[in-house]
């Protein structure tokens, strides 16, 4: 019996199906009567754990989970020690840094020094920042990021983009990447050493699988 | 024109309630089919910035709003530059230690040294076991704290209680209280210092109405 922390939102359903491919079905887990935050697979060799998107990695890192599936983003932004075993194909955006399309700012490094920068990915953001030698004020919120250059907070907000629509609809451009990210396979790594051959089996179905997709 | 943050959430039927009884009509931010994040109210002389819990505090202290209503939880975990101005009496709920009721802790004392203990408010939790000389390990979580324990990954959790009920339903009891919380309005200092009287009309309306409900 093994556990796999499973990300709630836009990651789940792709990956249910991913793990049911496998032969791992936790598909009770996307039925919308369900309140339960763990849920075991139909065939009793595997369980589900339900958490938030940043609590995958905790969960894998301290072995309470001995597999999850998270955003690379996640992964960058919370650094914890978390063996990343497949990219997964699914989910995919990017990590872009976007000010108000009125601003005229065409690129991060034309940003004035010191200007603020609001952001959920504080630590992704301030590594990049560094990197492109630009000292920023980073202010860390919890959602809508879109609002701090709308309010005047911030000049610039580094976020994830899907398909770009909240962008567009409050009128911010992408003026720089950080990263592409999608979904990603991980485990935790002691785990990982003394595993029997079970999690091996489930994570080699899930690399060609993923492969022949 | 000024501006107040309000947190989505559980406190946002009793704050546009509140505002209300004061001649801030926002009661659009509840309807079901609003997806706008700025409401004017209906006088047009305010507008309603709908945030998430924790950036409330952010809004108001960078002055982008000038008052805000939100929890004193969140005021205690962030520690942010906000005036504390009326205590507005809804949203009451405790700041808690709790275990499995199976573990036979009976008071946060009585848990052993660099126990791990899971919490969203892990400042909070800082704070409260060095007051009782306690060396804990914190795991910081993002939702659904109450796995911590049930998972086995953690003793104890640090959260928010209202009815309990989160705490019965997993099987888990409170051994202990770090302090009451209830929905405050802060507003910005420096907005207060240079308020030609518009702010402190509507602080002064809220407090009579707080002291007369």
């Amino acid at each position: 019996m093994f556990t796999v922390a499973l990300a709630k939102g836009a990651l789940l359903k792709d990956s249910v199906s991913m793990f049911l491919r496998v032969g791992l079905d936790f598909s009770e887990v996307l039925a919308p009567s369900n309140r339960q935050l763990m849920v075991p697979s139909a065939c009793g060799k595997a369980k589900a754990l339900l958490v938030r998107n940043g609590d995958v990695p905790v969960y894998v890192s301290y072995g309470q989970a001995q597999l999850g599936v998270v955003g690379y983003d996640v992964l960058k932004e919370h650094q914890l020690p978390v063996a990343n075993l497949v990219d997964l194909g699914f989910g995919t955006c990017h990590m872009s840094v976007a000010v108000k399309a009125t601003s005229g700012y065409e690129s991060a490094s034309s940003l004035p020094a010191n200007c603020r920068v609001a952001s959920k990915f504080t630590n992704c953001a301030r590594a990049f920042f560094e990197e492109i030698d630009l000292p920023v004020e980073l202010v860390h919120l919890n959602g809508s990021v879109e609002l701090g250059p709308i309010t005047g907070m911030a000049e610039a907000i580094v976020d994830l983009v899907a398909t770009g629509r909240t962008l567009r609809d409050n009128g911010l451009v992408e003026i720089d990447e950080l990263f592409h990210s999608s979904a990603r396979l991980v485990g935790h790594p002691l785990s990982l050493r003394l595993d029997n051959g079970d999690l091996q089996k489930i994570i080699e179905a899930i690399q060609t699988q993923t492969l022949t997709n």
